[in-house]
């Protein structure tokens, strides 16, 4: 198995299978087929066994796939079957929001320490339990807090001197989400966050329906028929 | 040209062209190769020109794209010839980050209305010129201002109450940043933001290469040479 073949865009397929497992789970689903899974998922059939086949073989021929065990392989695959430790930096209204957000401690994620440079800010409790810490400790509580992935949340402005910083220590990647250009060490792992690029989606839907002469007008129904998309 | 043939994918890539190519224009490259455009988006060059054929002909043999007109072309394509109006609903921490943020206004999306139901924070001014307006007036304000896509902010316990809201009034998407699942009349336009997708894909990098025997430990250099992706 060469992990390294592996498209990226599998991967995030991976991602939202287990988004659909879990959630079958949830309503106690114990087999699901393939078609009905790539429906939940928004692909096809084929597209969820061949990104399966790269790394073995699951379901049972006329069953389909048993819930439960196929996420847990696809969670092994993802590396999700450990918790992955979370730094936030930028403890404003995004890094607030996003330490608070349900989501990731669902998925695994952990956020075990939290930055600012606002000395208003630091030693603040946040509701986890974690205290606010000074940027000047970003070295010392990243090593003894084991954090794993730096979590951007700071404005576009202060990006970069926060990315040269965290560089220097034992930090293995980046989410960033500020609107910020940043200049990394070749090969550093990094991921944007773009909130606007599913917005595009909705807008080239909308336009389409409004260019084929389909816009839901103020007096229509708001909302639009499936098969038209 | 049939829009509805088109896979969803192909739309959320030419959302990722669209902001290689603004990079490229913002540094004044007037024209790029369709290899170069991929190194860019981190898809390959053949998947651009097959992306780009399903729309019409773009680019030069030989030459390659000229930036500013693909842009220009894409854009169109995905409906960003115009601004989008937006309602944010739910002015936490996270409804405050969104509105602020500058990632919106950069791809044409303009914030026009803000709700809430706390009565101490309705009639707040916000930093755009908006001020936060009462649920009740949903109907009235999304008329008034013409939105056309609601952003959901609320925590999870209250996102389904605001679509029920929502799907009666005149707007005609959501994107939803709460960690809820929500119930939606067939067909209504919904994108879920989901933050945790894009950790899935740096914990799949990160725990491949710890597999592989190259944990990055504690001594080495904090990132990864980029050949091991």
């Amino acid at each position: 198995m060469k992990f390294s073949r592996i498209p990226t865009a599998a991967i995030a397929r991976l991602s939202r299978y287990t988004r659909a497992l879990e959630e079958l789970d949830a309503q106690n689903i114990k087999v699901v087929s393939s078609e009905k899974l790539a429906e939940y998922c928004e692909v096809n059939s084929a597209q969820i066994r061949k990104d399966l086949a790269y790394f073995g073989e699951f379901g049972v021929r006329g069953v389909g796939y048993f819930v439960r065990e196929l996420l847990f392989e696809i969670r092994r695959i993802l590396g999700l079957n450990k918790e992955w430790n979370l730094a936030i930096i930028g403890m404003g209204n995004l890094g607030c929001a996003l330490i608070a957000h349900a989501n990731f401690a669902r998925q695994g994620y952990r956020f075990v320490a939290a930055f600012d440079v606002d000395t208003e800010k630091i030693g603040r409790i946040l509701p986890g339990g974690i205290a606010i810490a000074p940027m000047s400790t970003l070295k010392k509580e990243s090593l003894e807090k084991e954090v794993e992935v730096a979590v951007i949340a700071t404005p576009a402005s202060k990006a970069q001197d926060v990315v040269n910083q965290v560089v220097e220590v034992p930090i293995y990647g980046i989410l960033n989400f500020s609107p910020a250009q940043l200049h990394l060490p070749e090969g550093f792992l990094v991921h944007h966050i773009d909130f606007t690029v599913k917005l595009d989606r909705l807008a080239y839907r909308l336009s389409h329906l409004t260019r084929s002469g389909r816009n839901p007008g103020l007096n229509d129904k708001p909302w639009i028929s499936k098969h038209l998309l």
